[in-house]
């Protein structure tokens, strides 16, 4: 199964919005077929596999990290191809919590008789697929907040100088998380402050960015070196989505084309002259402080099949994802610099929490050293008691 | 020498200023003496050894952490007693920066026919008197800073509230670096806004506090535990320092007895009046900005025989020690917290530096997980143009 996950992760989420399935057919204790999802539209893992394993699929075991689909989607039901293909058993990591297929896959199989097991590595398998598993339960892509900051939480000396807190890397890391995810988003202060292009720029593959809890093995799997099956490796360009309630992005900026989102108040010309220059703008609600209502936003971008959005600050676009308990994860890289300062930016800004009680957390995250910095990731957790209604009047 | 550097460590900084020192004696491949110097006034770490030893030194070698004396100071010199049991060679870590010492030591043993070896573990050695050797070089305490921050660099929730932002472990780990240095220091800020009693109130010894890249057996050395043969353990309770410019500090607070060092605005008759409240009130130099000045305040407790000296802020006295140049090290608890507010009290405040190339750094920093938290730990290294000048005019 750490091999089918392993081989899950070659997709580098690039399948998306499908999960990441990987599939191993193991006959007399041979390894006879591989197989992994690359691409939406393309072939599922499992049929992979019995291509490669052809006849010695009779009989065989099959280990694969999500439950078997059973519904013709792009493709037909592997369910089925399962059961003409005459395996003996199925071992999934996982059941698939997709409507369409939600135990279905795994009761036709047992209707066909064939012997199936659910749960063997079951915690990795969700790791494997942490943004897809949010996206399909909540149909709002999972979005990760990222920060690059000095070891006393600021992502800029007072001055104003921000570029580079982090070393080289850490940069390298971010990079190689921006061409792991659908879309990256920075409010229009990061856009007017540092004009980021916003591109994935990683000079080769990373370990899988989202699967930050995975075992060793399979994040930083040799697999994941680029396979020359999927052809030459290049970065995939997510989407930018600019926070800009009042339509100011320059049009000009680095990060155009881009989604920017406005609210109703932005002048009308000025989202003409926008989407001249090659932005898409949508405009959304406001919330009560007059900026962009979140959930309306991240509904869109769902509906969209953006299934991870990368937040990439400034610390009062952080502080409002936060607020309103629509960050779902963060990336820190913390630099053992102490830059000080009463005044200088921090990574998270606003009114702030007011209590610690109401503040969320990372729930066991992952430290590593990334070069001269430290990485601190994990997924966010939120104190039973709703936060963001009471600090957001502070 | 891995030995006698844990020997060493038992005396947990007790015997300042005099440096830590294990010694252990082999002969024929078996263990004859083991000594460490327990506390100041009592016998050396070589003089423990020979006593265990007895006739068994004769002929052996002699692993020392540190170059045996040689002078008369409260005790005989160590190199002539070594050179009376016979011993045929001696294995020091690394030769005492003592200038009454400085190889004086090792060549009356060579000139005595005794084989000399030193630099073995030669920088565990420094690591083990990291405090003493910063005080022994510029008759400074070694200034640590130590702050329990959320992970985005905020000392308090927005509302102030502090307690507390780390965990219990984190908390007990603190109070056994309390127990471990010669003084703590405050900001006046901190006296009025948390009146901590600054007292070391750890359930249990900890690992060495200030030898934090010592290696994992003589850091967390069995020996660590309180010994037997140095009394029931009970904490240490280091001098109590509040910085504390015009003389605010409240005759009620927690602190006291505590030197309180002012400036000589302070009004006279709260000078007097914390004299009566039993503190010793040290009248300083104003710095330009009108605080305490700094480097006379270290003098005079480098004069005092403090080695060690934990700042525990608030973010304006880190800023200060920063700014100066005065903070040698620093020892940040990361709670997993995002708490946001651009207002919210941060771990170092003041201007700050204003260009990320005058900010000072740790130096390969120790990163441990304590309980739910964080530790990062290390020796802080400030860029080579001098920062503090022109950062605090900013």
């Amino acid at each position: 199964m750490q091999e089918a996950l392993a081989l899950a992760a070659r997709a580098r989420y690039r399948c998306h919005p499908n999960p990441q399935v990987g599939c191993v057919i193991v006959r007399d204790g041979q390894v006879v077929g591989r197989g992994y999802h690359q691409r939406r539209g393309g072939p599922h893992a499992e049929v992979h596999a019995l291509r490669e394993a052809g006849d010695r699929a009779r009989g065989a075991t099959v280990y694969v990290t999500l439950e078997p689909c059973s519904h013709h989607g792009l493709t037909p039901p592997c369910a089925d191809a399962l059961i003409a293909a005459g395996v003996a058993r199925v071992v999934a990591a996982m059941a698939d919590p997709d409507p369409r297929v939600a135990g279905q896959g795994l009761a036709r199989l047992r209707a066909a008789g064939i012997q199936v097991e659910v749960g063997l590595l079951e915690a990795e398998a969700r790791a494997l697929n942490r943004p897809w598993l949010h996206w399909i339960a909540r149909r709002r892509p999972y979005v990760l907040l990222k920060a690059g900051l000095s070891l006393d939480g600021k992502i800029a000396a007072a001055s104003g100088e921000s570029r580079w807190i982090t070393g080289e890397a850490a940069r390298t890391h971010a990079h190689q998380v921006r061409d792991q995810v659908e879309a990256i988003l920075v409010g229009i202060g990061t856009v007017l402050q540092d004009n980021p292009a916003l591109t994935a720029r990683p000079p080769a593959p990373g370990p899988l960015a989202l699967g930050w809890d995975l075992p060793a093995p399979v994040r930083h799997s040799p697999a994941l070196t680029w396979a020359t099956d999927l052809g030459p490796w290049e970065p995939r360009h997510p989407l930018r989505v600019i926070l800009d309630s009042l339509g100011r992005t320059p049009l000009t900026a680095a990060a155009l084309p881009a989604l920017v989102a406005v609210t109703p108040v932005a002048p009308r010309e000025r989202v003409a002259a926008l989407e001249a220059a090659g932005a898409e703008v949508l405009v959304l609600p406001a919330d009560r402080n007059g900026v962009v209502s979140l959930p309306p936003l991240l509904e869109e971008l769902g509906r969209r099949g953006i299934v991870s959005l990368l937040v990439e600050g400034g610390g009062q676009v952080h502080w409002s994802f936060l607020a309103e308990g629509m960050a779902d994860g963060a990336l820190f890289y913390l630099s053992p610099r102490l830059l000080g300062g009463r005044s200088a930016p921090g990574a998270v800004a606003g009114p702030g929490f007011r209590r610690l009680a109401e503040a969320p957390r990372l729930r066991q995250p992952v430290v590593e050293p990334v070069g001269e910095d430290l990485m601190v990731v994990g997924d966010l957790e939120y104190p039973a008691a709703a936060p963001g209604a009471e600090a957001e009047g502070a």
